[in-house]
């Protein structure tokens, strides 16, 4: 389990503002709105038969995503100009796509606007995206996502789950617990994975298992 | 805001294993299974004219809850025999039912096996269940519940949001923190109210700052 993919740049300052996109070309095929929802959607991020859990910021109306350089994703955003955000709440899948590589067989493809794109064979909803760099520091890109098609496969009513959401904070901390052995994030990243424990079903015990193994790895 | 709302007994150990109900009778008008998942479902419970925020355990097809006895709730459960688990997506009737009473009009009342029972008006799904006392120690009762009814009333595909699961918490550990100001607990809180002013939308920023009127007007 050698490769981490924290691909959050959250500190990236957005510099869109700054440029002036063609608006008229890009109204003709892009959605006004998505099922994403105003905040931070934590979803899976698919590009070229690569994915990796990641923060969509949704904010007055604008998708954006900020994304480490040296990420699979960023050089696959930069190459192709397409994202894919799958929305899912199986936390094992999370947790892979977090810590590892998927197998081929985890995605779909989709044609869209005569490009194939990939999505999570197992999501439960997507959003296709054209993506374009709009901002960079050093280490990382500002992304502006433009949706141009969206798709519902599984309309489920989800309880809140304190366990599944616990999975969720473990592995963005362990990501990050991984570069820099912050003994805050690993006092954080036990907490949730006792609650994960506590209050999950089985997925949740076994992601939490993941988890604990990633950071044990790496600890040695 | 004088009343807190904890009523979570989760220490308490399900003493129901050594009772033998009738279960010719229970099968007559109860339901196999439920929306509710694995593991602990945060739901708002609602009993007469009551809500509150609470976690119903789900293992091996029994589900369960842990109530403290002064509890508004645990006092319906054992004068009523019911208890109705709402399914909710809005962080302020979280924050507002731990914290505070709902009005009346928050309910809406449904008839079912002859007898009215209160759910959220706002529920996007709800479960009604028969409730019985299984078990006590000093502080709490063991309740099983027994699914009778239940409505999916929104079907909607929730992208996780790290700011709404920080308000769920963030109110957990408010209830408790007020009781006995646990400095760690303290830490938790504060932790979970960024999480969820940097994540959220603006109902998590709503919530945020009840949360935080709600544990500032205790320190004083």
């Amino acid at each position: 389990m050698g490769q981490v993919r924290d691909q959050r740049g959250d500190h990236i300052r957005d510099q869109s503002d700054d440029q002036s996109p063609d608006e008229s070309t890009r109204k003709e095929t892009s959605m006004q709105d998505s099922i994403l929802q105003e905040g931070i959607n934590e979803v899976i991020g698919t590009t070229h038969l690569n994915a990796a859990p990641m923060g969509i910021i949704l904010r007055g109306g604008r998708h954006t995503l900020a994304l480490f350089k040296r990420s699979h994703t960023a050089a696959n955003i930069v190459g192709d100009g397409w994202f894919v955000a799958n929305l899912i709440h199986d936390p094992v899948i999370y947790v892979e796509s977090a810590f590892g590589d998927l197998p081929d067989d985890a995605f779909t493809t989709e044609i869209i606007d005569g490009t194939p794109m990939h999505r999570l064979a197992a999501a439960e909803a997507w959003v296709a995206f054209r993506a374009e760099v709009i901002g960079e520091s050093s280490e990382a890109y500002s992304i502006l996502l433009t949706p141009i098609k969206e798709e519902v496969l599984v309309r489920s009513i989800r309880p809140v789950n304190r366990g599944f959401n616990a999975i969720i904070e473990a592995a963005v901390h362990a990501t990050r617990y991984i570069m820099n052995h912050d003994p805050e994030l690993e006092w954080l990243i036990r907490h949730h994975l006792a609650l994960a424990r506590k209050c999950g079903g089985e997925r949740e015990k076994e992601a939490a298992g993941m988890v604990e193994r990633f950071i044990g790895e790496d600890s040695l």
